[in-house]
């Protein structure tokens, strides 16, 4: 038996169960980072204990990666988990955090999702068609058609997270493009499928960043990948455009020689 | 007759009449900025216009200020409206922009309201007290009790907008906080109100820009001035702390001898 689009669903309620009533109310915020400042929460760990459980009851011969427990088991169906992708948003009470639910097949995205509890938004993509559930009913995702750079709008979390030559880059397509905003993290990237924007830069992500994004922005008519054009699923320095001419025309810049 | 906070309502409600429908739809985007990108739309417009029609037939003594319109009227009661604060994010899909609603009595801030339609979220102070009317019902705001710059969460719209010695001091004071986040305009201030968010510092900002924001701040128990210690109805460089440790300890690096 395979996976489908509502057992996706369940694991969205599974974690939101967990995550939303802790929004909005003072924690413990421990700080797992090494160098910098890392926050997670209970609402981190319940989530992902409650999705990695219905996994175990449902699929028990899957493997997982998880962002707050690791990797379990193996084989190629994968699950990969982000309880609460934007735990700095989630800490101060803005409402762009999601919950990430990636599903691959032999390292290949196939189905994905993006849950904001809070404005009850449900990105997901799954058989190879985008939508989102929220409060104004179902809707198909749908990237917009911008080809120059010049009328593009760029999202990344920081500019802090670029270093060095690749900060110089960053800053040649900052300066290119005719908006650039910080603060986002996966809603950046629901939002270009949505077709409000049209540039995702983020550096250094992990798996878990990012593999429940790529099916939701592939069926959206989006290009994703790594700044080097490679397939995004293992993370690293991604790069999503609403089309290939912007794709080609960003990596041109930022792409390193 | 003065007005009270059921007025405040009646104008947010005229204005989510006119730009929630424009919220998540393709827009023709203006550009009225003079040196750099300055978004503005029919929502933005539409928002205001209804507003000064309802302060035109129920306080047509009354002055206003608004960021579409300018400025009209004159005498000691003056209304400062920004229809659409963060069209970058409204235009960009992201509900963290707002309605701000001033009222001012002799260049004072008495109330104000902060509403973002999308997420059912009305911030408001009316008579030293603030209050939170949102999907869960209504709460009163109160800001933490955070002492420290190494504990605490400090927001800014975007860094870009700090130059020459000015970004010197924000970097000082970025260096000093636990975690810093951008791109959120108004909603940064409301989450301080609400107590979430540490501190906030925007550079340039207009008077209505802030003066919304102001009673419910100081009615949720923090501290708001210009970068020189002044009242802060008037724009320019503004910090909002939740304490006044906090308020002192950044003051300390980002006013200018």
């Amino acid at each position: 038996m395979k996976p489908d689009a509502e057992f996706l669903f369940r694991l969205a309620d599974a974690a939101a169960h967990e995550s939303l009533p802790l929004f909005r109310v003072p924690l413990e915020v421990d700080d797992k980072g090494a160098a910098a400042f890392d926050p997670v929460t209970e609402a981190d760990r319940r989530a992902e204990k409650a999705m990695r459980d219905l996994i175990a009851a449902e699929f028990p011969e899957h493997a997982v990666l998880g962002e707050e427990y690791g990797a379990s088991g193996e084989g190629g169906s994968c699950w990969v988990l982000d309880p609460i992708d934007g735990t700095r948003a989630f800490i101060s009470g803005i409402p762009v955090w999601g919950t990430l639910i990636g599903y691959m097949e032999d390292g290949r995205a196939t189905m994905g999702l993006m849950d904001q509890p809070y404005t009850g938004e449900r990105f997901w993509a799954a058989d190879g068609a985008a939508w989102l559930d929220g409060p104004r009913g179902p809707s198909p995702l749908k990237v917009r058609d911008t080809q120059a750079l010049s009328q593009a709008n760029l999202f990344t979390t920081t500019p802090r997270l670029f270093k060095g030559s690749a900060l110089d880059r960053f800053l040649a397509l900052e300066g290119a493009v005719r908006q650039t905003r910080f603060g986002t993290d996966c809603y950046a990237f629901a939002m270009l499928a949505a077709g409000f924007v049209d540039l995702v830069v983020e550096p250094g992500l992990q798996p878990y960043d990012i593999v429940a994004l790529v099916p939701i922005i592939e069926a959206a008519g989006g290009v994703i990948t790594t700044f080097s054009g490679g397939r995004p699923e293992a993370g690293g320095d991604v790069i999503a455009a609403a089309t290939p001419a912007l794709h080609e025309a960003a990596m041109a810049l930022l792409a390193s020689d």
